[in-house]
């Protein structure tokens, strides 16, 4: 099943899940290709990004932004091309940066879309290192964590799009790196692709005792992303005025009740009380609405220098999307997960 | 019992507390006054501070310093004279800032002594407005707080040293001041005399809904120094990108295992992350080394121009000092508590 250039294949939300989504979270559906009016562009996915936090827009609660309505298509940014535009500065052709969705077609007038140009290098790393899941790497690490030369970074989902990013950054100011990722080849490619100075398996039964053994002098700034397990093996080894930049809790969105007790609330804010310990929660866009184009720009010399490195895993189909997405929450996927899902 | 020019009176630390501190945690001590060598001074104790902090250090683990060994006298800052001197820039006569604990007679090399001069104004000030919790509140309220004109800061223990402060400032910053205190008379003291603009009693029935009610517009700025069922009726008040500042959690100090559950220490970094919330721990002297002459001129001047009021309540005698630290520790002080421990 692939692009049509009639039709508009739509996975759209049918109920909200309750735990981790499942079959009947998510429907395709198929109707006509939208028509784009008068200002407006049609715009055709091209590649759609999976990422974590989709997971808190099936919820019926405010998370980060409006939760997405039963019955419409799940949110996501896309990767996608021009049909035909009646927008100034588009053209037919042109590669953009768009908030599709998981479609086929879109109608835009233009706002929060970004022109790519008619030849990108990489158009689908929009989605990942040169996008949201690389801004938010740079901007927690270096403002919120501001890691100096000769301290220990240590970040989970270390494989991922913004732990890997963060990682190689971590590297390239002069700290030591530790990764957490879950199984041995993941841990593997974040040492010896990744240059990580260790990457510690999650599932290990002394995970905890190997983590304190790969960081010799503590923790100066733990990127979090995962929170659980991970983190309450982390506060035993942060620093004194350590920095814990917080984007994600991966392993608590499925979650349907708080986990049982006793309630450490209180000694994980007394920790962070008697380290002098900051913890600052952020998301990219709203947090850092400036950092873009300084980003970018250093993010392609380093790109460009061999530096950075970026692993990506592309599904192919926009009816695979749904499977994928789910195996993102369990940590199934390797790299930035993208959906291929255009034709071309 | 009062102070003698030959003998030494300690209160030492005779067995760690479980729980809150009973009659056999302290124990009072009678011995010869020391000695003070070559370039040393003997201090005569006038003012012990007694400051939740202490608790701590009667616990076998290292919280914010070394814990108290069993059989010394209890740590603390005081406001004493000097007896005698062979240490340059001190004389006879002198008023000092100085940490002599819990006791009458204390000798030192002058390090970590500050001199107050012979004739000052309000000498037990230091150990309140013009000293450690004045400069906690200054700096975690202006530095790590950063309120704006306009915003809403909710400080606990409203009419202790350091709350009453936090609001305040927050005043003459022009933010709306919201304080919570324990009882109907603190609360009324924090409106009418300290000039909030609320005060919610932590032991109504209501205390949720009327602390809503008195944060119409939510809280921006929260600063932490209680912990527990007060955190936890302000967590859900916090506005986006909202900051608290951590510098006690006096509701836990004498808890002996964690509370029940459920574990709601990842539901509150989720909190954090989608309101994009900063919280940060801080220990003032470690933290703001360099903050105390800024902070002294502008606290000096708002009291001059009385923005800034100050409420002591002073307990006679060394002896008692045990009973009062139990009642700060339970809420029972009503202003900073200071113990009257010289003679003069």
């Amino acid at each position: 099943m692939t692009q049509d250039t009639n039709k508009n294949r739509q996975i759209v939300l049918a109920q909200r899940p309750v735990g981790a989504p499942d079959a009947n979270t998510l429907r395709l559906e198929t109707s006509d290709k939208p028509v784009a009016g008068a200002g407006q562009m049609l715009l055709r996915t091209e590649y759609l990004s999976l990422d974590p936090y989709m997971r808190g827009r099936m919820n019926d609660s405010k998370s980060y932004a409006e939760p997405v309505a039963i019955g419409a298509p799940m949110v996501g940014g896309t990767v996608a091309r021009v049909v035909t535009s009646d927008v100034e500065g588009f053209s037919e052709g042109d590669w953009v940066l768009s908030f599709n969705g998981w479609q086929d077609y879109a109608v835009s007038d233009g706002a929060g879309v970004t022109n790519m140009g008619t030849d990108p290098a990489h158009p689908s790393w929009a989605l990942g290192i040169m996008g949201m899941p690389g801004l938010t790497a740079y901007c927690g690490l270096l403002e919120i964590g501001a890691p100096k030369a000769g301290e220990t970074v240590v970040t989970a989902a270390a494989t991922g799009p913004v732990g890997a990013t963060v990682g190689q950054i971590a590297k390239i100011k002069g700290c030591r790196a530790v990764g957490i990722a879950g199984g041995g080849e993941k841990c593997a490619h974040a040492v010896n692709e990744l240059g990580f100075d260790a990457c510690i398996d999650r599932n290990a039964t002394d995970f905890e005792a190997q983590l304190a053994a790969a960081c010799p002098d503590g923790i100066d700034v733990y990127f979090e992303n995962v929170g659980g397990a991970v983190l309450a093996a982390v506060l035993p080894l942060l620093n004194p005025f350590a920095r814990v930049p917080l984007c994600g809790l991966v392993s608590q969105y499925n979650a349907t009740s708080l986990p049982e007790g006793p309630d450490r609330s209180g000694a994980m804010l007394g920790a962070f009380l008697v380290k002098k310990i900051k913890v600052e929660g952020f998301i990219v866009w709203d947090s850092f609405p400036n950092h873009y184009p300084r980003f970018a720009k250093e993010m392609t010399d380093w790109i460009k220098e061999g530096k950075i490195k970026y692993r990506e895993q592309m599904v192919e189909g926009l009816e695979h999307a749904p499977d994928a997405f789910n195996g993102l929450l369990e940590g199934r996927n390797f790299g930035k997960l993208v959906v291929k899902v255009g034709a071309s």
